[in-house]
């Protein structure tokens, strides 16, 4: 066989998750450690024998495609975030979805699993993959061969600090609470995701106190303004 | 896009490693701590920008595609060697190599980056994955996101002990003290693969104290037998 031939995956489910678009998800998994996010096999791997045991594992690798960058061409160097867009490294540096094959990796924390009527549906929490992202493998996590405390990590050593405080305007609150049966959790999720800063960090639109940014978080377009350290949501409305 | 969408990948290198056959890697990267291994990227791959900073990360996730299962059936049920191959578990629970995407991911400690005449080659130990294998993608290992010490391994909870001890006979002593300048450390890695006893749990000849195995390390023929405890190398030999 040729090494360089070409080979060919088909996905073996999707994601359903509350990031709708590429702007507001964090750039690592458990920095919003509230996100719930599910992996819905699809029929022919949809066999409850298939993820036997794996609820054992506290946590899973989630292999997937970062289908939003098909057709996307590689550079060999790109800008991470955390060295303020400033700096540019090699792509094989970089966890940029940006690359030669755009395979995304992901540890996350493995809720729950649900199956019966020929569904599988794996229950994630602290997510980073964006809504209808294509799997492409799921692996457990093994602790003493994928836990490796002696790694040092190059120019990203540590978790991000952030000194952002979220705050709400009295309206978006209204929204917050008129939800609360059905999500809990929106303002936890919103105060951490808006905790990390979703800017690009070389943007010129960091010196405007006055622009409003936008994302879509479940099915809410969730709107903010920035001021120095204080990020206020100042509306969040259904789509 | 339909999200079944069959996704195509090209692999940007190949891996060489001391491993020239199946029997005998190690189940886990880390076993065998001194195996030497190269990543060698293809020439559209091979530039130096691609792995700039690279080398500040002390270990490196490779993705890379099992290639020698290519075209076997998976099955939603498959036999851990960690569980004394007696017990079932789901194929998304286990990382055995034959699964729907046969996408291998392993964590590996990067020894250094070889780089210039178009060439990059990185260089690993303590892999455990195939000679020829074709490498699909290199990411930096981020220990914050990474390394989760409080993650919790299923049926998979401790690096598997072995009470084995590994002795020489003259004659294998020979070949290794003839080829001391060349491979130093071929005495260890030899020691290190064998302590891990690559026999399938299994196996039948688990009880035959007379038989002979055998397996390709490098370009020897390594052949020992096992008693109780003691795994003894008979033979070194040039293929």
């Amino acid at each position: 066989m040729n090494q360089k031939t070409t080979i060919q995956f088909d996905p073996i489910g999707i994601i359903h998750s509350c990031y709708k678009e590429k702007f507001g998800i964090p750039r690592q998994p458990g920095l919003v450690k509230d996100a719930p996010a599910t992996i819905e096999l699809f029929p022919e791997f949809a066999k409850e024998e298939a993820v036997r045991e794996l609820a054992g594992f506290s946590h899973i690798w989630v292999l997937f495609h970062f289908h939003q960058k098909k057709g996307e061409k590689w550079t060999p160097m790109v800008r991470p975030p955390r060295l303020g867009g400033n700096k540019k490294v090699g792509v094989f540096a970089s966890r940029s979805p940006v690359r030669p094959n755009p395979i995304g990796l992901s540890a996350v924390e493995l809720d729950s699993i649900e199956t019966g009527a020929g569904k599988v549906r794996i229950h994630l929490k602290g997510i980073d993959i964006l809504d209808q992202t294509p799997v492409l493998d799921i692996k457990p996590y093994i602790p003493y061969s994928d836990s490796i405390d002696t790694a040092i990590g190059g120019f990203a050593t540590a978790a991000p600090e952030s000194n952002i405080e979220v705050e709400f305007s009295d309206k978006a609150m209204d929204i917050i609470n008129s939800h609360e049966k059905k999500l809990p959790d929106l303002k936890t999720i919103i105060t951490q995701m808006l905790r990390n800063d979703p800017r690009p960090a070389y943007h010129p639109s960091k010196k405007e106190t006055d622009r409003i940014f936008g994302a879509k978080l479940f099915d809410f377009d969730i709107r903010w303004k920035v001021d120095g350290s204080i990020i206020t949501v100042v509306e969040i409305e259904r789509y």
